[in-house]
């Protein structure tokens, strides 16, 4: 199994209205950083698993819009809590809409996708 | 598949009485970094794995008694040899019997763990 | 000369309200981690420059009223660009103080002192 | 499952002629780190999964005929695209050949193993 | 004293043809990692040292006849050994020019400028 | 001003017995990471400040005496607290009596030499 890792990252403002997020309930901000990996069992005749500027253009494609923003006013986060797991669902589910519109290319050899977002370890998600 | 991912430190001191460990055979030392991965297939409705507070506490009290240690005088370690590997599963092994006990709440997701102990290239173990 | 150095971190929501800033002159956040450098000509006679719990409770007591917060909610940041260079100084400054009150008890030989805040590549000031 | 990981690097030169790889088709350059993971599912009398010093020794061998080399001038490349991918494939198949005569002792308990070749963001494989 | 730096990366190949190189003598190649840092005693009235943007485009623009390069053949490097030092002042000075022609607008308040180039521990020059 | 980087590291026992250094009395360990940084205001006909092939020995030989040791049994080091600060002066000291015996050649242009030994964050010293 090949992999092929990009990584970009946003700069968001947000909040957590619950006890249960002890000191993190108000509006405070963090920097994510987002890894995505692409899979394949096998290289193409170029010895390559996907495009990598196609592929690091999809990823930024899909942050661009919660870069610099305050998510508790995007409408799409409304009513939800945009925890670490939270968003890294987001993203991920936001980079497979993307490819199956062909945005890779229509050779491309990809299996299986992979997204981490790396936060803060007092934040809440994965480190 | 979600992950949390938690981080903690020791400094202990160890032997390693055994002609295969050539030049760290005698009392030296080293600083560990332990890492703490907890997966879930979904989040709660919170938007998390575990509370990532209780997780830190869980892992810190596991480490409390190798803390600032000289291994090779704690009862448990007796006869053994505390390379990377072996206290990876022996701190692995601690945290499970501490979340059998409930340590990180009723309603936790955790369905899987994975455990890393990263020392240094030379000392044995995961680098 | 001897130097040691502390590190913490904060995750802060804030605006820029000026053209000059961009793409992040509206509502965003970051996480900046703080280096504290202490510098002395000479060790004490326990062979330290700095008792170093002291000086990691120093900076986490100066970081405590910027942690998880809306910086432009902040009285002392009002009419201010909370800059990472603006708030390297703030936070260096506030130390400052610490210190003259004697928080790193009568003995410290600490002559010189440096701050760092790291933030993003994309943000403003010191990476 | 335990993972012993032994870690070494090559500094090389080589050419992509293909329009595929647009601005990096000339001779150009890159560091490559070079990490290798060997896993078993217990550990054995002396808590050890591996020799790492037997590990790192079939690395660097497996690495040696590569470093500091131009890439294109090789005879095992001749009409190939020595891309992250296909060099980490390389790699990995060169040590392969090594365990299988031996070069891990006889009583290696090693099952499984993973290669992983990291270079550059803008360059063509895995970062 | 205020700092804020900027970081860039090229990928070259090049050749030392000198016994004095061992075996690096021959054609292989480097990822370089390039810092910039702007000085200043004072930060200007947005709380910045120096517009980032600016900064980042006249690093990246003093690089681009550098990326994907054999530095063997370019005229500006002929009869020199492009070691990681002498990359380093020639990539400074190369900035310097583009500064005196005011690339980071007139209200610069750079005062003083360091460059680091860092590459390998077994390469010619700063890690 | 120039300057050349070298790294290494060592895994030590020691204890600190005073009660100045509270759960960090007892015998315990760490791993240091050694950084030595040579400056000189030229570099040679070569590009070079140093031949990095002999400073990385110069340090590895003063590391060696040290490496894998309990520091509390060696005779140089009776009576003294082995923190980091006091390490770091330690090795350096060894360094500087090793270039005024030449074993840097005697070509060598450095005409500065700084140390620094990297610890941990809850460790006495520069972290």
């Amino acid at each position: 199994m090949f992999a092929v890792e990009v990584q970009d990252h946003i700069m968001i403002a947000h909040s957590f209205p619950s006890e249960v997020f002890g000191p993190a309930q108000g509006l405070h901000g963090a920097t994510f950083t987002v890894n995505l990996a692409f899979f394949a069992s096998d290289i193409d005749k170029h010895g390559m698993v996907v495009d990598i500027g196609l592929a690091t253009k999809v990823l930024s494609e899909v942050l661009e819009p919660l870069r610099y923003k305050n998510l508790d006013e995007l409408e799409q986060f409304k009513g939800k809590f945009t925890t670490t797991e939270f968003l890294c669902r987001y993203i991920f589910d936001q980079v497979l809409i993307e490819l199956k519109q062909g945005k890779l290319a229509d050779d491309s050899r990809v299996e299986k996708l992979t997204g981490q977002l790396a936060g803060e370890l007092h934040g809440q998600g994965m480190v």
